[in-house]
């Protein structure tokens, strides 16, 4: 172990895209970050494909930038529930895969020590480690998109729970008689607070006749109403899409001020395109947790944006790397 | 340091009742408990001065029994907010007390080393520690009685959270625009399943016409029911009692699937009064937990009655000192 700086690679791989890039040990830069579709119908076998590529062209590229760089290893964020100790995906709805040795595919396919984590710690972790949450004991973090994905960090490690499947917080539930979560549950966070249901919220209040130039923003296809021309919408002053950003903000904040009654953490990350809302959603959010939650809990805790904007998935693979590898972050 | 077995003296301060023991320092026994009514009228210096009686009776038992041992210090747990380092209670509703330094008071009093933590913490610490959840990395417990205590343990060490204030676990909202809670927040789990809501939700059921024989069991005067007496009538077959025991196996159920989905603990512990309901609880509240929580984290996770009715505070305030004192429980 001479005292060159080592470097590795962080990979996250969702249901719609790869991001791929390689970084000094220490996280103090990205380089060569590559990010391309999941070719999810082709099967698993083109996904490891399409990883391997962007991983090669990445630490490529770095290598044509810095020299000749010695990577120690790639770390891999999935979606889950997976297995971190054995590196296997379990099972996955969005890529329709199970029983997947995807670290041993990775690290067979670059002949490099390789490991797995779920997602959303990663994302959560790498707020901790580069981002809006660096140096806190005690971190929660959501991750706003397709669905809401969760992560805790606690004393520098990812919070793992007995089999692997802690930080579910999309599924906690904040209304048990509420709506049906796709999960099969009713009332979860998520299906009132992700894109796709912030999406439905509004739609369904244009169709019951609210007032709204919401259709103006998709041609009268209100199908193609989606979070972001809500949030889109919510900027230019439309009511109704106001509406939907401030209920968005108490859901969030009833879900929020119930992690902080149980972990009390220092801080709360929420990462994804509703940030996108910006104080529009913050404010009242904040509001909504302080009316709920005991006072010195709130008191010790900041809510705050995601940092790492689309890449706090990939520092958070490579500090799950570094822990599960080295044990030090 | 002989090879003589130390003594620790455990406390459980509560708004009603104040439980001493002596134990040795592996909890393979408890000597002399003690039991008394909390003097709270009296005001804060009656309240430690009647802990430090029967901590005198309780240690002096012990001596008569064992001969005379060694007593390495008190394990004080306590209502909160409390701060553990400084050994102080900011403010306990139940008691009525600010800032005060219980600890020091402890120390005082009985010339012993003393540490304090909260009382649910303990409760949980002790079915970790000699009790229902022995030998568990990640315990979640739940305390039913006049409200819902909760603790969480990890690692063998009570998670104290940023500020001391984790596992407030009865004001997690399940239903966001349903009951009132005492603390303020709407739709908390202590408003549907604490033993006065119980009672609560029973009485109302009377009063709405529902037939039922709880009447007779209060001669009449419905401010008489108590959980307690909702749980006797439900053994005796009233289909009131009966529907209300399934309601809040519904609600402890949906509760506890939101911690089983946030924490992926391998043992839920579920003690105080409402245990008295037995199968009649557990079996619809696990029904309840499987229908609502994700399927690998319900598959880790065992949901038990506490085992140490009545002294399991007392069990985790010596656990409490040992990790404070020593570092090691």
């Amino acid at each position: 172990m001479g005292g060159a700086v080592r470097y590795i690679v962080g990979v996250d791989l969702g249901g719609t895209s790869i991001v791929v890039g390689t970084m000094p040990e220490d996280g103090s830069a990205l380089h060569a970050p590559q990010m391309r579709p999941t070719p999810v119908s082709e099967g698993p076998d083109a996904v490891v494909k399409r990883i391997l590529q962007l991983i090669d062209r990445s630490t490529t590229a770095a290598r044509d930038k810095l020299g000749d760089i010695e990577i120690a290893g790639v770390g891999v964020g999935s979606p889950g529930p997976l297995d971190t100790k054995a590196g296997v995906v379990i099972f996955t709805p969005n890529l329709g895969w199970r029983n997947m040795p995807l670290r041993d595919r990775i690290s067979d396919g670059t002949g490099l020590p390789a490991t797995l984590d779920n997602d959303a710690n990663c994302a959560t972790y790498g707020e901790w480690w580069r981002g809006a949450a660096r140096g806190a004991d005690l971190v929660v973090g959501l991750t706003i998109g397709t669905g809401i994905g969760g992560g805790i960090v606690h004393h520098g490690r990812i919070f793992h729970g007995a089999s692997d499947v802690a930080a579910e917080i999309g599924h906690m539930t904040i209304d048990m008689t509420g709506r049906l979560c796709k999960c099969g549950n009713y009332g979860c966070l998520e299906a009132y607070a992700s894109g796709p249901a912030i999406a439905a919220r509004a739609r369904e209040n244009v169709q019951s006749g609210t007032p709204s130039a919401l259709p103006e923003y998709v041609r009268g296809d209100l199908t193609q109403i989606t979070a972001q021309v809500v949030y889109e919408a919510a900027a230019d002053g439309d009511e109704l899409a106001l509406e939907v950003v401030k209920d968005t903000a108490k859901f969030l904040g009833a879900g929020i001020a119930s992690l902080i009654n149980i972990l009390n953490p220092e801080v709360v990350v929420v990462a994804g395109g509703v940030t996108l809302a910006g104080d529009r959603l913050f404010t009242p959010l904040k509001a909504e947790v302080k009316r709920r939650a005991f006072r010195p809990a709130v008191d010790a805790c900041r809510i705050v944006p995601g940092a790492l904007t689309g890449t706090a998935g990939v520092y958070g693979a490579v500090a799950a790397f570094k822990a599960q590898m080295w044990d030090t972050v």
